[in-house]
């Protein structure tokens, strides 16, 4: 089995905690690793193959050039080492907008793709994740890519979680067809005539809003990458915002404490859902290869989950799933 | 002084609440209220004046038509007491784009406001609420309303919490300026160049995500409808599903139960400052008076709230500072 490609250099933590993780990932899932990267860098592997990469895109770069001028840079040589077949799938916790760039025009696009979208999972306390593409990737669409993102959207549901008829909807002010931007409006009535549905199983269960990404509402919700990018930035805030609040009350008195720890067996599987550490990463669906995009602040856990998931999406075929999806219908 | 004109019928607890509510400002506040609706289904007002309105605008009607068909719905008349001076503000917690259209369509705008937006203040644990507008008045905005939105965003954040000079910040998916959508990048240059500033005291401090909403990273951020909306949904499906969550931890064994007892005297001030009854509504600038929108499931709280924030922006002389604010400038 070809191993996956690790961007040892990209994230807040590297290249200490990711290359921890994939340690931890080729020892307890048994899934063959290799780290790229520069060599010198990463200390002890574990025994883990190293492919050289001497240059390093910054967290903050522009991604287009970086990409162009950074031939050496460790996300360009893990999107080529899954090109080349070298590799099964590549991870990165690097630069997002580079990783996608290295991806994209590395492995290309898979036939019929207009544009790559980026799924991010959505925490659902005691349910299945939601699916909200796409997060970013694309500030401006078109209906038709919007129509396409449900399709993808939807076999990467059914390929993550298992759902065999994901329940997909679109993002909008209000359930009325009528609601909504011109954007929303012209797809709404892409997407309830249905002819997209094809290989991929999905039900379109209308539009949805904010309030209903962190239910068991749909599986996969779809809008414009401005838009989702800020629903998600503003769910991760609002989460981020509690927990900390939480945790001050709670560490605010010797009272306060004691009580706190006894709730907190209680409140660790409601945390462990809620902590980006565990969603196992975004994936950029539309290229022709896995490519999975972990938090920039991720720890050995992170990489650990995304090298996990990024595995299941090799071994679910999920490109040859997405390749059928978004098959023009013939006649 | 004139009395504001509560709309007695509308949200999912009217008359009852509402009517509760209005005794309860009138009394703990000093403000003079009149109550718009039905007098026989009122109960007992507790001696407040009420102005007879035969119809009701259901919670899901079609804005438009209600407010064109029903001319004698509590609605309505709530809009025409401020037009006709007979009431100083309205504050209704009924059918939200009703409430719109009927000021919009009595009150009329502000001279030279091209479109009134939602303001709706985001908390921020131990700070002042950051002002998101438009919230959802207009789906689809060119960069100059976002422009006029900074304007009077300013202008009721200097009002509604005194803040001389406000933070004004766009809201985008990156802090470059590069970056967002097309409507996005060309409201950014037109805030940056900073002529629209005039009266409103305001400072332009960029690009913001929407992790920063629940910072005091900005006071106003500033946006299109369709984008407001969505996040300011999304956070409040965050809260909830949050609160919610724990409080079911809390509830669940005796020993929680015992251990989450301890801790509610510190939770609670967090969970005031969360709790939407307690932000007062959001107001819809740019009409020609003062129109308070009240969530749809306000408590009496949440209208001795409202109550209290249209009695603000009255003597704070808001509409006369947003007409100054958007003025155009001579010469």
């Amino acid at each position: 089995m070809l191993p996956i490609a690790v961007d040892a250099m990209g994230g807040d933590n590297a290249p200490g905690e990711i290359v921890a993780g994939a340690i931890r990932a080729a020892e307890e899932l048994g899934v063959p690793v290799v780290l790229v990267g520069r060599r010198d860098e990463l200390g002890d592997t574990g025994g883990l193959e190293v492919i050289e990469a001497s240059q390093v895109i910054a967290m903050d770069a522009d991604p287009a050039s970086s990409v162009r001028t950074m031939k050496d840079s460790s996300l360009v040589r893990c999107a080529e080492a899954v090109r080349d077949g070298r590799a099964s799938a590549m991870v990165s916790a690097g630069n997002t907008g580079a990783t996608m760039a290295s991806a994209l025009l590395r492995m290309g696009r898979i036939k019929g793709v207009s544009r790559p979208a980026i799924a991010t999972p959505i925490p659902v306390p005691g349910g299945t994740p939601t699916v909200l593409l796409d997060a970013g990737a694309n500030a401006e669409c078109s209906a038709d890519w919007l129509v396409q993102f449900a399709q993808m959207g939807a076999v990467f549901a059914r390929t993550r979680y298992g759902i065999e008829n994901p329940k997909v909807a679109l993002l909008s002010i209000g359930e009325e067809p009528t609601k909504g931007s011109p954007l929303v409006k012209e797809t709404h009535k892409l997407l309830a005539e249905g002819s997209w549905i094809g290989s991929t199983g999905a039900r379109f269960i209308g539009n949805v809003e904010g309030r209903d990404l962190m239910t068991d509402e749909a599986d996969v919700v779809v809008t414009d990458g401005f838009t989702g990018n800020v629903a998600l930035k503003t769910l991760e805030g609002a989460l981020k915002s509690i927990v900390s609040n939480l945790l001050s009350v709670f560490d605010s008195t010797e009272e306060t404490r004691a009580a706190s720890g006894v709730l907190w067996p209680a409140l660790l599987p409601l945390y462990g859902q809620l902590d980006p550490e565990n969603t196992g990463g975004a994936m950029l669906l539309g290229v022709d290869g896995v490519c999975i995009i972990s938090h920039g602040s991720s720890s050995s856990v992170a990489m650990v989950n995304a090298i996990r998931v990024a595995n299941d999406m090799v071994t679910g075929g999920v490109v040859e799933h997405l390749r059928e999806a978004v098959r023009p219908t013939e006649g």
